[in-house]
């Protein structure tokens, strides 16, 4: 792998959901280049097809590769649990990181009753990857999930305070449903990178809803922590001076959208500092 | 314009809430022949910048050309806003209808005071083609829009019963700023295919903000009645033998998609019938 460590680090997400990452990102490698790849023009991968996923999974890895990331992550759940990592990472000759696998791994630590629930949109349920991640992990486990369509809507539209009735109300519709399905779930993963924005809302139902402590693992530090691990283990993590995480403008942060609408807007609620010169580029093959 | 009564109708929206449309054209012209396309693997088209909806729609109008069609509803508002009607027809040399003339006529004829609602997508709203369109036909009339983004997730998971209490309160909130905005709003315009489905909740909730009776006028059955209107003019209605509205199997729809994910499912409940032989295709160019 002919990379180096002062080459920045790619992450790709759908829409503007994976700058949750990249906040992770800030904090725990604060002194990493990054570039950031939001599909804004064809958001949300959720109700989408596994193929096509696939080839728009594909279309941006080219593009962060020609942009000389020492490192890709694949920011979003659903791209995650539809394309072929390994393959990706052969045909790049980079390491590429997806969502599943961090998350994957902090809930069997997490969880003490090995009863773990997942949520995420209807096609990272449906695909079943967290599920068969998790037992190939440890094959004791007991996984249920949970499509939550309606949470990513709810969080760009910023309804997501716990005093919210709409959010608090949505979040008990579903996780209701899921406790129908295991009354015994002791931790829960958020297998969606726009759901670290309603952690406080899904904490706080689940709570009201199973009568134990329920443990929630967020996809997005997790895989901030994996990205760390991973460069620190291929002796790329970058040496320059570090810079502090809230340090603003985010200079070493590179920002390109296929779509520009409210970009600005959402994105900066997302990363939690404002999101500036962000360009727009076609990355259709 | 060489095209001929016999050739089918096509209709064209960002995803299934066209098929709110075919519904009412199957009421309305039951002997006509029908394609729909659904550009479904780039679904929404709400929240994208103008320039990419105007290629989708471009893209999309031409599969339909392709496919000998004598007239083309764009049976979504966001593309019917964002796109040149006047220079699709020229181009493809028929007549091509959006959603949004329809309506402005039947919202000016409905209202009493002169003071018209529109509601949509946050790309519709931000358009301004409704106060445009309306002001342009009338310059006496007041208009008031309110971007309700919720409303789309909400219908295509269902959601949409009067004892829905999501749904109730996010059509009041959405309503209730719209009241905020003017409290003279005689006259609603369910400015997005998809609304028709939510039809009840939000004449139920508008009727309990403003004080006084609310006409909404649906975009779907308006836009059946223009293309009625528009074919008899040009002497091309289809003078086969009558269907009766709800004959089943509707062999005279042919179904194309650009992604299948969840269409026949969330397909059916727009379309008010099962959604059968549904073709997936590209129309990417």
């Amino acid at each position: 792998m002919n990379f180096s460590a002062d080459q920045p680090i790619g992450i790709f997400d759908s829409g503007v959901g994976g700058l949750t990452v990249v906040r992770s990102i800030l904090q725990t490698l604060p002194q990493e280049d990054l570039i950031y790849l939001g599909d804004t023009a064809r958001v949300p991968y959720g109700n989408r097809g596994a193929q096509t996923i696939v080839r728009y999974v594909d279309e941006a890895a080219q593009f962060l590769s020609r942009h000389q990331v020492k490192m890709i992550l694949i920011a979003c759940n659903t791209a995650s649990s539809a394309a072929d990592l390994a393959k990706l990472e052969t045909k790049l000759g980079i390491p590429v990181l997806g969502t599943i696998e961090p998350g994957v791994h902090a809930a069997v630590h997490a969880t003490k009753r090995g009863v773990i629930g997942v949520i995420g949109t209807m096609a990272t349920i449906r695909s079943g990857a967290y599920p068969k991640a998790i037992q190939a992990y440890d094959p004791r486990m007991e996984v249920f999930g949970q499509a939550c369509p309606f949470f990513v809507p709810l969080i760009e539209e910023g309804w997501t305070s716990t005093t919210d009735s709409i959010a608090t109300e949505t979040a008990r519709r579903y996780l209701q449903e899921l406790y129908q399905k295991s009354k015994e779930i002791d931790t829960l993963v958020l297998g969606c990178t726009h759901y670290p924005l309603m952690a406080d809302v899904i904490g706080q139902v689940a709570q009201q809803i199973w009568s134990h402590p329920i443990q929630l693992v967020d996809c997005a530090s997790t895989m901030a922590q994996a990205a760390k691990h991973k460069l620190r283990e291929l002796a790329r993590l970058r040496k320059a001076p570090e810079r502090a995480a809230s340090s603003l403008p985010l200079r070493h942060l590179s920002c390109f959208v296929t779509d520009e609408a409210r970009v600005a807007e959402v994105g900066s609620r997302f990363l939690g500092a404002p999101l500036q010169e962000i360009k727009v580029v076609s990355i259709d093959s």
